[in-house]
């Protein structure tokens, strides 16, 4: 995400509950362009049509549903939040395992490994700032 | 969804593990008619800009990805499949909260908060029937 | 979509301009319930991972964006909403001429191409409605 | 769009007809990123819930599924897209109209107009490469 729109974004957010308002928005900012990129190697994986392609394309679902709740905190609550977390995390877990089997003979399908790895972290990582910050 | 689609989909599902292939189709098709119709009421009540519509938004959207995934069961795992439907139910409960505030004003979000209540009691009728076939 | 909540849309969409306003409800009733029918055909048609399954996977989103639209008529225009009718009618037509080839030996595509025909037949009425009332 | 992925993407692309698989694939990319930048502002700008929000939410709806019809190209055919472009762009021209009547006193919209602003500049020179090539 362009950081000026991250920006307006943050101010965005003044308005909301002190949990939320003083989320570290470079980790924010991190996870929701991890989950962007994540959408985009799924979407593309599933045109390959091997039979990692179901996942992939609950995966880019999940991360694309992910991102934009990440954009619309004010229709979140730190416990709504977790429970996307675990399921994103959950989602981009079972892809990266169908494509890594993959990975050997498939350039598409070890990038989207990759995405799903970075973008499992980046959830983690908001995880971790919400536990330390509650 | 159409019976003889589900038929056909039902078909289409015998080939996967016996977890997931035993379930009672029932069940699985009012869940996903559940989170379509609630996906519906989450849209439009969005469009009256009543302070639940960033909570309809994230709402809409986990439930169309809710739906699709369960259209796509050879890309789940009972796993990610009871972490999704906790994030579905999560969203549901904080949306209909949220219109609650303004049923007695918003004839469409009273009933926007009696689709997320019914789309919640169909994601817990899915994670009982899972629990009892595991 | 559920009838009351189509009676509080409508009740919604009389600040809007008369050219959107004067509608005939149960024709966009129609083709948002087709809409609807069309997205879940697509995505478990595309679950085949046939050679069908890419078409099916970009007419179930132009599906699902065209309904939506429908369902936010305040930020719609007569002119975008050709556009996307245009758009989703060009997309149900090439899914359905992909799935057709495979009609005869899958059951699903066969239900697949009816879903896209009624969608393109759907859309095609409210093309008709729109200028019959302009 | 990564370039190591985008490169896979490519390659991926060869088995297509020739008119789709001669595009500069620069131009596609650049496309493909204007369309995921404009479906974020958008999806920041509607939570504002000023009178431009039922646009955001169409153009961020219709930017998604135009990004994600591009990375599946398997399929489209040049009709199609060409009938796609046509309506992303009709909603970046609408969500930029509405978004510009509040850009003197909110930051958001005015970054919001410039990201439509892009999205169809971009859309419009997928038109162009495309005509030239057929």
């Amino acid at each position: 995400m362009d950081s000026m729109m991250m920006g307006a974004m943050s101010k965005n957010m003044e308005s909301m509950t002190d949990d939320m308002a003083m989320m570290d928005m470079s980790v924010l900012q991190a996870c929701m362009d991890a989950c962007s990129a994540c959408e985009q190697a799924c979407t593309v994986c599933s045109t390959q049509l091997m039979d990692c392609a179901p996942a992939c394309m609950n995966c880019a679902d999940m991360c694309n549903t992910m991102m934009r709740s990440m954009m619309r905190m004010q229709g979140m609550t730190p416990a709504t939040m977790m429970s996307m977390l675990n399921a994103c995390i959950a989602m981009c877990q079972l892809c990266m395992d169908e494509c890594m089997k993959h990975a050997d003979h498939s350039e598409v399908c070890k990038m989207c490994a990759q995405a799903c790895q970075a973008c499992m972290d980046a959830c983690m990582a908001m995880k971790d700032m919400m536990m330390a910050s509650a």
